[in-house]
């Protein structure tokens, strides 16, 4: 399945723990990939461990690279962030070039999907990390997704509100003015309520921190978004 | 003529004085195409009246957009500069998301063309103006221009030596690492002789400076590239 098909994915940190039962019910759930990524203590050992639980299913798998220490082989797709609003160049291309630099002759570009991220949540560890400017107003944000659809013309535009539930309205403006770049939207989506409802926005919502805080209720926004349809 | 085509274009700097019989000489020189552009002392009126005057000829006509306030409709192309060896994340993207913000619903998209610029001059002023990092090894412009093709699938990779005549071996390796970007070249091309030898290289030689400093041996520029052959 195409990366531009999937609807929800769950994404899971390298860095935390997770049962086999609970994996399995993950990759079972029908969701329509996973994503391994992180922010903080990434390693390959982590990644690779994470791999190899993920591959006993059928589930598509992807791997968000955030740490030149952590990429290996054998995924389906390599998801390539650079923050379009993060106040360092840093963020934005110097890591993406260092990266070319160094194993451009092995890269696979059509494997790579290039996401601009927009973080939007001034207190995640990805924010700060990357220096992302979180102030933007309402059109801002529209002006980063332009930005990333008609400047970069990168496949993806993600809005990022890692720990914390994002406006609805915003998501929607920033839909209305996309084209062909697929909206991802994570957040906050602690069950199948807010999954609905953002997954009636946005192109691809993706479940993270849930999955470790309340398993059950993140289990459940599969269904609330095969169920949802486009209200706004 | 598409953008695509051109083998060759005269930089015009609407900061600088050209008489009339000399522009136009450049517009019925057989050049692909006129850019407007500069650094320094861009105002619209400027602008606006190297446009009325170049208007006179067939030519095609291109902006460079480096100043928000000196924007004009009627020319055939606009070139949007994002400078990827910038180390400050405005010349590479904030002023495009300033004007997005600001004019974002009258912009015609099609119309534009996006430039990851390298500039490789440390001392000319482009350079200085936005903090590009010129110290670069090849390897790091290299991976410049193979991030401007595979991340950011920008149409031209401009390598600018504005002032100074560049390496015409690195611009070899440049070209070879690119695929579907076109391969911009610009910087000290005085006569036919650099001409051809750049343009035997690069899909596109600009030729701006000597214009005002050379200006028949900068007309001699236009054959030299309509007879030179890839030799590289």
């Amino acid at each position: 399945m195409e990366i531009s098909s999937w609807r929800h994915a769950f994404k899971l940190d390298p860095a935390k723990t997770i049962s086999d039962e609970s994996l399995e019910r993950v990759c079972e759930s029908g969701t329509d990939g996973i994503i391994i990524g992180g922010t903080d203590d990434i390693t390959l050992e982590g990644v690779l461990d994470l791999l190899m639980r993920v591959r006993r299913f059928t589930v598509p798998v992807a791997l968000e690279i955030s740490s030149m220490d952590a990429i290996s082989p054998g995924f389906d797709y390599y998801f390539i962030p650079t923050v379009l609003n993060s106040s360092s160049t840093k963020w934005m291309k110097d890591l993406h070039v260092s990266a070319i630099k160094e194993f451009g002759h092995m890269i696979q570009w059509h494997e790579m999907i290039m996401e601009g991220y927009c973080i939007l949540n001034p207190s995640c560890k990805a924010a700060i990390a990357t220096e992302a400017d979180t102030s933007l107003t309402e059109e801002e944000v529209i002006a980063h997704a332009v930005l990333a659809e008609k400047v970069f013309r990168l496949p993806v535009f993600y809005m990022e509100y890692s720990g914390m539930y994002g406006d609805p309205v915003l998501v929607n403006k920033v839909k209305r003015n996309l084209d062909t770049t697929q909206l991802f939207y994570g957040g906050g989506i602690d069950g199948p309520d807010k999954a609905a409802e953002m997954a009636a926005i946005a192109d691809t919502i993706i479940v993270g921190n849930s999955i470790y805080d309340q398993f059950e209720e993140a289990l459940k926004t599969v269904a609330a978004v095969k169920n949802s349809h486009a209200t706004y």
